[in-house]
């Protein structure tokens, strides 16, 4: 089937909220940032030794990703400030594109002589982004300059690679330039780049110069080449690198129809989903080196779980939904979406999380720090820029094209994977979707255009009980439910009932052991000790069954939920003989994506039950 | 009022048999693997660049330790084995006395310009462990050598600290000489080792020199002397230097009845024991440094909980239950002894634990190791010798030396601090203990000789019903229960009800937090996972109210309690609703001193409720 395009969506409510704050303050506070460390200055290629503001490997891929951004703003809203200045970028850029065709700035202005040497050095992922942002920028824009300019590129990329078989690795440390090479491929139609995806794909774990990192933790598990990509298996090593790369994967089978190599993805979409992400649809649960841990390795307070990875899992899962119509994809889509990706950035939309914690325990980490050695992250409010800054700009496009989630086509069903308040028109249907989700679970759909065709609509894995025109709805094929259109115009009247629950995790998940986390339809809801009197959390367990009322809160775009828990009651000893004490105190939840906005404190996804 | 030793008191039963393990085994396996190492052959001073087993700093004091344990052992019980290789020891060691009265086989074999250069480097620690055993010899043997040996060197050390000043530091890194010098002064009733004692106890925390540590992390905290000893007031630090200086400061507080010296003891004692220590009698919980943490910061699966520092904690207890008649310090020398010490050392005796955690989960350590860059500290069973190597043989003087912390006199009272099956006779006094404490808490004490006296008898704080001579216990001061001994021979019947029962952390802390842990009498109870079909523990909580039987087990010389637990329901998805599922299953809990005797093996202490 084919994706509905994020530009054929008109959104109200929730998501027009977040874009407006996306168009109006996030890319700007990215650009500005980006200005000040010096990010589009080095696509100047001026760096000299002793400079300030040395370029790293990878800022290309920092400003191609804003770039993007602006692309899919542009697209619709004009916006002549932002073009102005990635049209300024780009020039820069382009103008550093050597006579053979290469092109990235820190290789041209900081280490020349060691383009395409180090496998793990980011180069070929620069390439890819800068991709995606060219097609991106052609497609919103008309303008070809950066299309151009990537062409060339890639075929000195494709030259380099695969005819002359002359750089010093066979594909890249860092997977990305896959899935740009699809879209360079769909966006000109030329085959050639059909074909260089599919090498890179194909030769990854299978080529003897690759079998070697630089940094000792950097080896090929890690870069997910410790095997050809058919045999994977688990999702391993670093997690954005490892979801880029199924991206790529999903994306080649769907347009080759290679089932061993949906197969292969899906076998890694169970091992990434059903076995290693949090319940805020984070991945990457390790403190080190930005990867997967073993199955059920979710520690809570040490998550990495980074912004950029929560993104690439909702990516991946977005591809997969237009090879197979399985809810598996488009909720696991929804988890990431609503809830790490979302936390990612502030209500107000100048500040960033890199990484999203289950739990902040200030003191504990303090202790663990000055008394046991321990150097983990620990980041309470969000930053407005890192060093290693990927996470801001890769929000900012993603929350600019989140209407690629709501819908797919073939030629004889709509799917509806995602629901929104929003108006869409596609090859003569006009969709519209008249919802407050994800605040409630009432979504009147009306269709136009449609007659003679059917609609899919995904019954949400959180959802206990849903009805369908006032029938309750049992007749779901892999969690979708299938009507016929029959007039000219339709409208379908879905409920899906949304209230407070208690989730609990696998057993074998050891940090959530006794635990429950609080949920609202999609949303996964925390405590902060400092919206609750300073209450220490893990003195609290939650009541069951839940006692939980709800109250809507502008500040937050939704509600907050007020459960009744057990606080133990402090006494003076060390230790004393148990005796079941604990006082009743309502605690105030709010949805993870609103935590840390309302200054430090100590926070709490898992409660004691 | 003067404690009633050791020598005095001759046990069956309990400790007659880890007594007789002790010596049979232990005492020898600690000899055994010190001559391999060669500590041993080290006194003899003839080692060169290049060759193998290069003395360390501290290596006299370990094998002073074990003089010290062979002295207690040779006490009650003549060994011509043991006496003489005791003898060759110290004849070795003495051979290589300096003129000038130094003595120290590093300092002299190794780093001879280093003689008191370093404050950190364990040369007093080591003078003050070989008084220890010098004195402890001598009043075992009738043989002076090490005594005659170990008073030049204080006299030497005199000079140099005292007299001239002329050392790089004023006062000891590593204290130990402090309480060393009191048992030479009691020993010799020559007053100048007890003014010695009290020269660098009031020297610290005030000497320019001392102001700066040799490795980063040793400052003045980490050695009890950022501030004078009067006003350290919280435990911190490293945990057995702490406990050993307080020691000192505790014996001469109770030498000159210097009472601000006692008050500060006293809270230190607090902070320690009802801040900063496991349930287990361990403290110093901090990984790195081996050093207290923070007011109620506990980990479990990281506790380091030295046995050395438990064994510290006792003795310095001890010492100020001879100050004040407080059941709170023999409270905590209980707790300690029965646990924490006792887990130090295997059932047969011949392997060690030197760090004792109260948790230990093999997958979960695997995967912070692995993916979180961790390197701490897990040893999952006893190892037969150590690099640093000094709780063995703190385990063997202390267990042949237990007997010291059963009594304690006034004029007018006998103090009981401790129960164990026993006899002793002392100044003229026969006391008879007929019970089988630890397992049943049923004592029969008979006292001849003390008509006119009064008789105290501890009531321990984990005891919620105590009877003596039929009649419930309501009298007690400070937790003794004070008697009248009106007949030449007289018997008290004392009953302390031992059942199991669960005990709770303070709130505050974290660790703990909706946690128990099984209690009977003074030992603590753990679980382990290979003992329990492979169950994962933190899946487990035990079922409140309480729900337990008791089974004796003769290979661990105590009982094993049963008690019924609530297993959570595995389930196939990573999360679902919470719908409060879990099976009864009786788990087998050990004592926590029989743990990890039975290969390895999860092991919890905490459980849920």
């Amino acid at each position: 089937m084919k994706q509905i395009d994020f530009y054929n969506v008109s959104f109200s409510g929730f998501w027009k909220n977040r874009q407006d704050i996306n168009r109006l303050v996030t890319v700007t506070a990215v650009y500005d940032r980006f200005s000040e460390t010096g990010r589009f200055e080095a696509l100047k290629c001026r760096w000299k030794e002793g400079m300030p503001n040395k370029p790293h490997i990878f800022w290309d891929s920092d400003v191609a990703k804003w770039i993007e951004s602006v692309a899919y703003i542009l697209r619709n809203t004009p916006d002549e400030k932002l073009e102005a200045e990635a049209d300024a970028a780009i020039d820069d850029y382009c103008a550093n594109q050597w006579d053979d065709g290469y092109c990235n700035s820190y290789f041209t202005a900081v280490e020349p002589e060691m383009r395409f040497k180090v496998r793990d050095w980011h180069e070929l992922y620069c390439a890819g982004h800068m991709a995606e942002a060219a097609v991106a920028y052609f497609e919103a824009t008309g303008k070809d300059k950066l299309l151009k300019t990537i062409e060339k590129y890639m075929d000195y990329i494709n030259l380099r690679f695969f005819v002359e078989d002359s750089a010093e690795f066979s594909t890249p440390g860092h997977e990305e330039i896959e899935l740009a090479l699809i879209k360079l491929y769909r966006c000109t139609g030329k085959e050639k780049y059909l074909d260089m995806c599919r090498r890179f794909i194909e030769a990854r774990g299978t080529s003897e110069k690759d079998l070697k990192g630089k940094r000792d933790w950097v080896d090929n598990y890690y870069c997910q080449s410790d095997k050809p990509v058919r045999e994977l298996g688990e999702a391993k090593g670093h997690s954005v690198r490892a979801m880029y790369l199924y991206c790529g994967m999903a994306d080649l089978a769907l347009e080759t129809g290679d089932k061993s190599l949906y197969d292969a993805c899906r076998t890694l979409f169970d091992s990434a989903v059903n076995r290693r992400m949090y319940v805020t649809g984070g991945i990457g649960s390790a403190s080190h080196g930005e990867q997967f841990g073993n199955d059920y390795f979710l520690p809570n307070d040490t998550a990495y779980s980074e912004t950029c990875a929560s993104i690439a899992l909702a990516l991946f899962t977005r591809r997969m939904s237009l090879i197979e119509a399985d809810s598996a994809y488009a909720d696991a889509a929804e988890r990431a979406i609503y809830n790490c990706c979302l936390a990612g950035v502030s209500l107000k939309g100048n500040s960033f999380f890199y990484v999203n914690p289950l739990e902040i325990n200030i003191s504990r980490f303090n202790s663990y720090k000055e008394y046991c050695n321990r150097n983990e992250h620990l980041l309470t409010q969000r930053a407005e820029v890192f060093d290693c800054s990927c996470c801001p700009p890769n929000l900012t496009r993603f929350i600019a094209s989140i209407g690629d989630f709501l819908y797919s086509a073939d030629d004889s069903t709509l799917y509806v994977h995602q629901y929104a308040t929003s108006e869409t028109e596609y090859n003569g249907i006009k969709i519209t979707q008249d919802t407050r989700y994800p605040l409630h679970g009432d979504v009147r759909i009306t269709v136009k255009g449609m007659k003679g065709r059917k609609i899919a609509l995904r019954i949400p894995g959180w959802c206990s009980f849903a009805s369908l025109d006032g029938s309750q709805v049992t007749d779901t094929v892999k969690g979708y439910v299938y009507r016929d259109v029959t007039g000219d115009e339709q409208v379908f009247d879905l409920y899906l009932e949304m209230k407070p629950r208690l989730v609990a995790a696998n057993p074998l998940v050891d940090a959530d052991c006794g635990r429950v986390c609080l949920c609202r339809g999609p949303l996964v809801y925390c405590a902060e000790s400092a919206l609750n009197g300073g209450v220490l959390l893990n003195t609290l367990s939650i009541k069951t069954p839940l006692e939980a009322g709800t109250e809507y809160d502008e500040s937050i775009y939704g509600y907050k939920i007020t459960a009744k828990c057990l606080e133990d009651e402090p006494f003076d000893p060390l230790y004393k003989d148990y005796d079941g004490t604990a006082k009743e105190r309502e605690i105030t939840f709010l949805p993870y994506y609103a935590f840390a906005n309302n200054g430090e404190s100590d926070m709490l996804v898992w409660f004691r039950r």
